[in-house]
């Protein structure tokens, strides 16, 4: 009967997954918009079919990166390689009957943490803001799969 | 009870995730072996180790980016950010109970409207067929979280 | 009753699913790390705000890539593009009912194959063994792709 409970609506921990996970996959598909928002901006894209009438085709912008642009890449980056993780062991962490309380805490801080680090990463803030965001969030993830293993063990 | 039928194989919409969530991860990791085929006719690799009696390392390209193949790692780099989003809204969104026609036409559109966005990066294709296939999957997925929340709060 | 059994750590090949995408998840993460090391051991730092008393910017590095550093963000890259497919594979293969000999090879092949792969990158090893590596983990996943295929159609 374990299993019924685990991954439906009415478990409180798996809907706070299910809420924690879209809020984080939601800013992490932002930056999507968002690159596409400072490409536009500076002109600077990188697909030869990009250029149109109304962006046309800059021959030093074209060639040159925009610091930018890539600082989103980055920060997209860095959000796969995190939220990927969160999103696979958070649905795994569910499923060894963490309390609501422990699940709560885990999820929000992972979920400040990303928040932090895009802001970090965007705006930019100075050290060690970033590296403080990043590591809050990694730790949240080896503290999820350090309870998966313990429970499979 | 729910539960049980929702993550089964009897259950209609699982099984329409499975099928949908497959053909697009093929489609995903096919690129990998694409980017492999157009490093190999363009001699352009990365890794100083790549390089061998067949394939031998011409200076001029190995220093220069290919951009055939800059142009592929950037069509797989958008599937993984946007696939990996809708494997995970997919799953949680088969268990708010949609009907199985609205579950069709949900996976079904961001199947297609990837496929339509690789062959449009690949080929390419002319503005603006990339942006609209990228906005049609990028709907698909704002949708399903949407709904996602929906059920949760 | 089927679905019960499937997603529950009594279900023997669930757990060796969770047991080896954490593993494999682990190693993942631990690239975060190593890139990090990397970059501060060639101070070589690619958002400005990064460089600091300790770490002052060198033009000449800040505007050359350095290759251990890109050598390990490839690595990095080429772990989300194959442990993704993976991750989300193997959950749904674990709902096809394999028997627990099956699994333990499927799941055991893919993480030697993607340990071998990382070590090769890394050293890195001479030809073929990256490559070897790579088409063994990329086989794992079409397998498993296959297999769930089969059950839904």
């Amino acid at each position: 009967m374990v299993a019924v409970e685990i991954f439906s609506i009415e478990n409180e921990v798996f809907r706070l997954y299910l809420l924690y996970s879209s809020v984080v996959l939601f800013k992490m598909i932002f930056l999507s918009f968002y690159t596409f928002h400072v490409r536009t901006k500076h002109g600077a894209f990188i697909s030869e079919e990009d250029y149109c009438k109304d962006f046309p085709r800059d021959e030093m912008k074209a060639l040159m990166k925009n610091e930018d642009v890539e600082r989103v890449r980055r920060c997209h980056r860095n959000d796969l390689e995190n939220i990927l993780p969160f999103l696979v062991f958070g649905l795994l962490y569910s499923a060894t009957n963490p309390s609501v309380f422990a699940a709560t805490i885990t999820f929000r801080t992972f979920t400040i943490a990303r928040f932090l680090h895009s802001f970090a990463y965007l705006l930019p803030l100075p050290r060690p803001w970033r590296g403080v965001a990043f590591a809050a969030g990694f730790l949240v993830i080896l503290y999820m799969g350090v309870q998966i293993l313990f429970t499979v063990l």
